[in-house]
Order: C-alpha cells, then sequence, then structure tokens
C-alpha cells in the first residue's frame, strides 16, 4: 500500500508567475503538502507577502529572494519550481535545489524528458540526484499529463501499439491574455514566421511528449521531428483579450512525431487557436484491442497544471533517488 | 528511467480458462516476457500441448497439473493468474506462488482490493509476499482499469474530488457467450433474484474498484455499498448468442457507491446488458477543474484484460515486496 505517510510534505514555491502563483494556492489548499517557503529573484517581488500576491491573507509567508532563505531550517523539503521553459535556463537553480537536498517538481517542459535533446544536462542532473538522494521530475498538463502520460496509461490495456496519435485543441479564449499574446494571436503572418525562425514561438515541450510516448507505450522511435505553422484566422474573432482580424494569425498548429526506422509511430497534434474549434483532448491507439478516449473540452491548462505539480509532490519524495519523468509516477494519489 | 531491464521476464500462466488462454497468448505474443510454463488442475487440461490449446503450434509447452512441476528451475518467475473471482477460493494458490519465490499478478477481481472485505488474508498475503520478497497484484481492466486506475489519473489533474463518478456500459452481444449466461441474460426476474440472493449473479470486484477509486483521488470513504438489479428487456433483442424475449432478463446493472460521513464521494455505474444501448466507459470528476473522460465503445474486454496483466507483469517485478494494488503501478511500459 505504498510508502508510510508521516504528514505533510513540507514545499517551497520558487518562481511567482501567473503559473507558480496557481502552485502557490494549490499547495496551499492541499492537505497533502505544507508552503514553507517562496523564491522569487525578482526585485518586484522579493520582500514581498506571499499572502498579498495571492490575495490570501491567511498566508503570512514573505517572498525570498534566495532558495537558501526560503528553505531556512526545513529538512525534506521539496521545491515545486516554475521558473522557465528551457532546461538550460534552469539548470543552475536544479543543481541547487539538490544540493540543499531537496526534490524537485517543475514545470520546466524540457525537463520531462531531458534526455533526448540534452543528454549531457541530463547526465549531470542524474548524479547530482543520485549523489544527494533526492528526486528530480519535470511535468503539468503539458508536457506531462495530456500528451504523453495519459497516452502511456491508455496503452495498458492494448497488446503491441502500432501507431499513437494524440490531438489537443485549445481555444485560446478561454486562457489568460498573456497566452494569447504568447500563441501570436493578432501577428501578420510574416511576422509569425520571423519569430518561428528564431525559434522565439511555439509550444515548448511537444517533442518531449512525443518520447515520452514511445517510452511509455514500449515503441522504439529512433527519431523525433516537430513543426509549427500557424493558423490563420478566416474571419474575425471576437470574445478573446483583443479581437483579432481576418488574416491575421489566430495561434499555433504544432505537430511532432515519433518515428521507427522512418515509420511514424507516434504523432502529437496541438492546436492552441483563438477561436479553436472543438476543443478537447483526444488519444487514439492502433492496438489490439484499439482505443479511443475522449477528454471533452480538453484539460483545463493552468489549474490543472498547478494540481499535477502539487499532486506530484508527495510522490517524488517516495521515489529512487535519480532524474524521473510522469512514467513512474504511480497512478493514484 | 525505471530499473535496468534484463530480457524479457519469465512467466508462468496458471488457469487455462478462457481469459488465462487470452493471457497465455498476449504473453507469448509480448518482447518483455517469456512464456515458459503453464497450469491446470483440470485433468481434461494437465498434460495437454498449450499451443493445441491456443491454436498456435510455434508453442512446444505442456499444461502441468501443478505449479511446482511447470515452474521447473526457473527462478524469478511471474505467476500470471486466473482460476477465480474470490479471494479465499484462491489464497493457497497464491500463498505457494509467494513460497516458490513468485510474484503474481492475478485476475481475482477480490485482491485488487483485498484490505477491504477480507483484512486478515489481506494481512497473511502482506507477510507471505514480505517473507518471500516478492510482489502481489490483483488487476484487470475492471476492477483493475477503466473504473479505479484511470479513474485515479484523471484525478491528478484535479485540487481536492468532491465527487467522482465512473459508469462502464457493455453491450453484451459483443461478449461471449458465457459472459450472456453469467449476467442472467434470458432469465426471468425471479430467476434472477434468486441467484442474486445466493449471491451468485453480478459483476465481482466494483466494490473494490470503489475503494480504489476512494484511495487514488485521496478521498477518506469510510463506507462502501453495493447494489444490484437486473436490466429487463423492452422488447426481443437479438444479435446475442441467443435471442433475448421481452419481459425477460438482458442483463446487469449493478452499483457501489463510497461514502465519506454519510455523504457519496464515490458513485460507480456498471451496466452488462445485451442490447446495452450507447456502450462506453465515463468518468466524470467534481474538483477544479472538472474533469469528464469518455472511452468510446468502453475498453474491450477479454482482450484488454489479458493486455493489462501482460503489461503489468514486467512492473509487479520492479516494485518493493508485498501486496501491491493497481494505484502503485508507474504509468508506462
Amino acid at each position: 500500500m505504498g510508502k508510510a505517510s508521516t504528514g505533510p510534505v513540507p514545499v517551497v514555491v520558487m518562481g511567482l508567475g501567473f503559473i507558480g502563483q496557481e502552485i502557490a494556492r494549490a499547495a496551499h489548499a492541499s492537505p497533502e503538502l505544507k508552503l514553507v517557503g517562496a523564491v522569487d529573484s525578482s526585485p518586484l517581488l522579493a520582500g514581498k507577502k506571499l499572502g498579498d500576491l495571492l490575495g490570501n491573507p491567511q498566508i503570512s509567508l514573505k517572498v525570498a529572494p534566495r532558495l537558501a532563505d526560503a528553505v531556512g531550517k526545513t529538512k525534506g523539503a521539496v521545491l515545486l519550481h516554475a521558473t522557465g521553459s528551457r532546461l538550460p535556463q534552469v539548470m543552475e537553480q536544479l543543481l541547487e535545489a539538490a544540493e540543499h537536498g531537496m526534490s524537485v517538481v517543475s514545470t520546466c517542459e524540457e525537463l520531462s524528458f531531458p534526455f533526448l535533446k540534452y543528454p549531457e544536462l541530463a547526465q549531470k542532473l542524474e548524479r547530482a540526484a543520485q549523489k544527494a538522494g533526492v528526486a528530480l521530475l519535470g511535468t503539468g498538463v503539458n508536457p506531462g499529463f495530456v500528451m504523453d502520460r495519459l497516452v502511456a496509461v491508455a496503452g495498458q490495456v492494448c497488446g503491441p501499439v502500432r501507431r499513437a496519435v494524440a490531438s489537443r485543441v485549445v481555444d485560446a479564449r478561454t486562457r489568460r491574455e498573456a497566452l494569447q499574446r504568447k500563441i501570436g494571436a493578432g501577428l501578420t503572418e510574416a511576422e509569425f514566421d520571423a519569430l518561428a525562425e528564431k525559434d522565439l514561438i511555439g509550444h515548448v515541450g511537444l517533442l518531449e511528449s512525443a518520447a515520452l510516448c514511445s517510452v511509455g507505450l514500449g515503441l522504439d522511435c529512433d527519431d523525433f521531428e516537430e513543426e509549427l505553422v500557424p493558423v490563420i484566422a478566416e474571419e474575425d474573432i471576437l470574445g478573446g483579450a483583443f479581437p483579432v482580424r481576418a488574416g491575421k494569425v489566430a495561434g499555433i498548429s504544432q505537430t511532432a512525431v515519433g518515428l521507427e526506422d522512418g515509420q511514424e509511430r507516434v504523432r502529437l497534434e496541438l492546436t492552441i487557436a483563438v477561436g479553436a474549434e472543438e476543443p478537447g483532448d483526444r488519444i487514439h491507439l492502433d492496438a489490439d484491442p484499439e482505443v479511443e478516449l475522449l477528454v471533452k473540452g480538453g484539460v483545463a491548462g493552468d489549474r490543472a497544471t498547478a494540481n499535477v505539480v502539487v499532486n506530484a509532490a508527495p510522490r517524488v519524495t517516495a521515489a529512487d533517488a535519480g532524474l524521473l519523468t510522469v512514467l513512474e509516477l504511480p497512478s493514484g494519489r
């Protein structure tokens, strides 16, 4: 029945942007966790009362500028980390956490499967985690759940999987303005292409999800490829944070595939656009038996990301030391 | 990245009824497993060639009458066990496997969560497993996947879950004749009630699934209740193994609920009937965010059960010793 529980797990939240704040709220609300610290290096946030930031006067913690200040004398705390999408950006923070003896659950998309793009950094993290006896995990909703973990779980009822297809459609009007900007809504196609050229637009983590699907379904993909194109508004789209005129970019359409000997075994299709039709998450496994799974409306992004992180925290404290993936997490709380 | 693989896991299949045969086929087909033995105590089967039974001349193993004969000198084999639904029926077999140093993945429905109805037997199994350094797991599609494990996984994106509802509708015409008989198709209502009175009809394992949902979602249900009623054919139903006339029993409608302080927190609704409409598996979690998940057409029963068992086998060899539940299984292969 799993390892014995020894009361709430102490956690520190690092990075108090939009998602970090959601994580702090969810951690405070969880009976499994005890929020003991918060960190943000921004001079605008450090020193502030976390409760003021979250609109919850019950929380009296102050935001510390550095991890060491936030941890204090707490032993065995888990770091809930939400400071960046790219692994090289956050390496120092992850290594610092390990040095403090902290396991980490991070929203860093590239940490969800670092073995693909950054085998050397992955090895460095694995060594640091082993040495410190802690576990490091990258997760969230996407990557971390709808297009990888849930696909692998669905595959448990299948014999050998011939091909896995997962698609996620998000109507960005239901998300915050920052996200609508992030996917290029309102840009011209030329502006979008210029950003895409410099890798400054697009969803980070889809390739990692494809790799997780391959491993989680017992496939043996040897190549992963990704493509990004803009979704163009066919007519004026209203109802978002700002109107998107016909002919302008409404969002992104991104695809990642996993290939085995040149044959497509995994296909992930992600559309995030203002006005996207039929939002939802869909998984199709071509296998015996065939499986078709649908999450109606799709798993809601930001709140769900915070919950996935919070629900994973007690699990990483029970895990073996090292660099984990969501595939190794147990099914239940 | 999980424990190092050391080649295919040797497995022995015990119980060569319909499901056991499916398991043997799936085990033979799995690159993760090596089928090294088969056992059935029935004098009709013992001594026969397994390949003849499965219609696969590539399999030259003979069916042994006893586990000791089937295991031979193989070390560390996992027993894939499919001899009965009730825990007291299969206790001796499970204990014998542990004595042979074998981990077990069993389709015994009551083993999926034995702590509820049989706390003493559970303790006995836990002790035996610990002593032998093996893991024991009860799983399948239902219980073991659609109405428990998948519910718990879906709950990972939620904050505290207020109420979980899962329903499964199976049109028994798509299943074998034995199953159509087992759910009472063609009986009069009085005949059905007489069987129900003696606990001789109905699905075993729904209460166990409700308990798994409670644990897996972090709920704290203190009471579990179950109800069984017949589905009555409103008109003649054709297309099954035999016609079911209007007014006769078409199948079962079974409900299990989990209560916390008298309040319903988990509700599982299972309908298996010839001619049942809108077959499928549905999960609804009342939480923030709300989750609604649908498996179109429902996870196919028999083949999927065999796959779940086969896919779990390498996982139990990597698990800590003891009595496991599916909630502790990792997400991926």
